[in-house]
């Protein structure tokens, strides 16, 4: 038996979902509210893709991470506690899912407490972060170990846990990469703009099985997100019905919600470790 | 017997088009009607996709839904007719083709009424809407309803057919989805600028195909959207043509009229029931 | 035997290259001709791409035409003569490559007749004409009639040819489309932005086989426009010889010159008309 | 035995590794320093990426080109001198990653010298450059000539090398090309705007193929530019594996460092000689 965070296994999924509803529109400009079409858009996620997730996750047997911002969970009360009560885990995802690189600090501290702050009102128990749109600030993995949680999940630093010691403590990250997050291959709306290319399902199955392999290869977390208001959609879904049994079929590969991986990590010495340090830029060099 | 909408079908198709012509892009901006080739790309769609599409429907032997904007049914007179004369379905798809999100509610309402008054003036029955762009404000349910429509298909909160509430009655939407249109895939124009990257046909029958698979696993409505002047294409047609024979082929697929599947959800007491209401948002919160 | 611009062929291909050189940029600002890399890059088109393409025509043994800005045939002074003495058609593309929808009527008239001067003054024969971009204005067409040339190929109103009955007489034209162009599956420049993926030859063969298999179905003209510093690369023009043989393998596919196609479209009595006319716009309706 | 640069083989191979870390961001502006997570997206480059690609090339036998700025060689001392040790070559890639075009001649001069110093600091021999963004100016080759380096790597007037003349000697250009760059397959960033699709390394491995066939059909160089942020990760490691065991199977494919080939080059009496000469442009007719 090996004391390092993968334990036995040649790859670890973390699956995870990025509950996001109305949030990120509306963190583009409020005025999106008027939009009927893209609201409901946003909706569907919540509403028909998340309890089609759930009962397929169920089906397969496997645990899943969910990252919720606060204000997602406070619109629709009893939503985080219907992924925990099926024994998944509920993470921590900001409370307007407004990224901490458009906030001063002192707004990105409010906004992470107040996101909290919902999930203790709730009664669910967080130990994991997630930062808006994976635009973490260098402060936010030390606002990560200053409120008791273990781990963050917005850096792209390794494809491999890692330790980030702050000056509240070490934190955990789970290193996160746009190659694994179906709205790169998925989302399309003209107003916002986002996304310009649908791509088929197949194209993201083949996709991330080429990097699966890959991880396995290299003995990696394959930590995937996906959003209920794209992977949700029927030919999505299931898509990723066969990406999990394609891992599973592999027989190296553990499923784990993110929650045990980062406790593995906690313990495992041999750890990489990387400072949250911005980059020594010269004025004189680059513009401003 | 079902009483549900779907019957005894997996899934449910409407194949339908939006007969747009010029209007899109003369909604971006009267100017581009100086752009000769930017208008002979538009008018293609009614002078020879159109009739290609109707010919191929023939030898199916499918039924479809025809979205035609009030402008395009006025310069073209004997356009909409010639659709309802061969069993098809002609459906409301605005007056001009500018989106509800950018006008007033006078404004929607005065360029939907104008619309309509199209239809009736050229003896065209009308039973269903969809929002130009698929920009619906919260009022255009409601604008539905009040004028006796029984349906619209612009909305996106969710896969199978649901009922709107509106203080004018009740509505049944049939909803839409960019995945399941031919604009994200063969749309391409420089002035104005629309889409980057033109998919092969094998692309978009195989981005349906599996789509269509995920409808009949979770028994959706696919409401397929095309555009005469991009799916017209040769190519594309043959590609269309593929996409209905491998649905025939299914044996559990039932093609309609937008029409026949709202009145069979109206008359279906399970179908869910989505309050158009906008998300409540703290300007606090949420930048204008 | 028919008298139809198709003769007894299912679908006629005309192969055409855009010799575009540096002037496409060079249109978008003066300033680009400090780009060493960006210059270089136009320039490959004559220098490296252009002699491989003429090669593998002769090679295959199909005739092609050649669309030359005026500016490139100036610059290059043998450029032009060494294409026709290949048994190639050069045809007229402008003289600046700035598209006519960007200039004042007079601006276009100068720019068309400043073009058809260097072919003149060089000994080459033109009887055919290509607006820059695809770009054409509704007095393009009239510009070719007036000035003696037979054919216009710049609208996209169809994919058969067709007749533009101006008031310097009939222009036959011989519809292009953005589909059968090589620019939007392999243009990437950063500076000016042109172009967002890149596509493999695979995807482009697959898609252009497609559109020819659609086209030999409906009896269409198979206008294929390809540029020598695009299509001139080693697996793009290896893509586009595979194309050209699967062609050849079709049995019912005629190769020809667009001189050829529209002398005999211009016989065909049954081609349809369109004469070039904006669609009429109430500033009511559609705003500026 | 020939005395042409590609001896007995049908293709030469330069696998470059352009090493830019956080440089091409912060050229962009300072102010991305402050995204903790572009900034570990662009540190996995030289922290995770380029171990795991110096091991693969280790296994696989074959020696490559790694092109650093050196800003970077002295952000991470160790750095150049670890790529020398095992065998492969460290070249030239600018000080600050700042692109030519963007500079005024002066500054140009200077950036190139900076970066140049740095490598002279640590002992590194240099004998090629490569301009950042391949974006040249028409005297970066003159820069190359005037101290004493070999080759340059930022032009694409040819598939093949070639001579450019200058005040200060010739240089020897070893072409570079967008369809040959893993940026345009696989990048994509918010902030900073860097790409729209990210492929699947299938694809890009299909795209690489293809061009290498037709390579070795027209005797070229392939000069494939990958980096070590991008290509370093599992799944496209794995698919850049790929290539490289196609080409050692294709049997007459050969793999050199840059400066081999440039040497090579340079005494090939037969090669292109392309004078770096801006085109003449009358402002009359081209706009600035």
């Amino acid at each position: 038996m090996s004391d390092h965070w993968y334990g036995t296994a040649a790859a670890v999924v973390t699956l995870t979902f990025d509950v996001d509803a109305e949030s990120p529109i509306l963190a583009q400009g409020r005025g999106y509210a008027r939009h009927a079409t893209t609201m409901s858009h946003q909706a569907y996620g919540p509403d028909v893709g998340l309890p089609r997730i759930l009962a397929m996750l169920d089906e397969l047997g496997v645990p899943a991470t969910f990252f919720v911002p606060g204000w997602v969970a406070e619109q629709r009360p009893g939503l985080a506690a219907s992924i925990a009560d099926r024994g998944h885990e509920v993470a921590h995802h900001s409370y307007s899912h407004r990224p901490p690189t458009s906030m001063t600090p002192e707004e990105e501290r409010a906004d992470f407490e107040r996101g909290l702050a919902v999930f203790d009102a709730q009664g669910v128990e967080i130990t994991g972060h997630r930062a808006a749109l994976w635009e973490a600030s260098w402060q936010t993995a030390a606002l990560v170990a200053e409120h008791g949680l273990l781990y963050d999940s917005s850096l792209m630093g390794d494809d491999r846990p890692y330790r980030v010691p702050t000056e509240s403590g070490d934190v955990v990250e789970l290193p996160v990469h746009w190659s694994l997050d179906d709205w790169e291959q998925y989302a399309f709306l003209p107003a916002p703009h986002v996304g310009s290319v649908i791509e088929s399902p197949a194209k993201a199955l083949e996709l991330w099985r080429a990097e699966l392999d890959g991880m396995r290869h290299y003995r990696c977390l394959f930590n995937l997100c996906v959003h209920p208001f794209l992977s949700g959609r029927p030919g999505r879904a299931l898509a990723l019905r066969r990406l999990v049994e394609y891992a599973l079929e592999c027989g190296d590969v553990r499923f784990a919600r993110c929650r045990e991986v980062a406790q593995a990590a906690a313990a495992d010495r041999s750890l990489p470790v990387r400072p949250p340090r911005p980059p020594a830029v010269d004025p004189g060099i680059y513009p401003g």
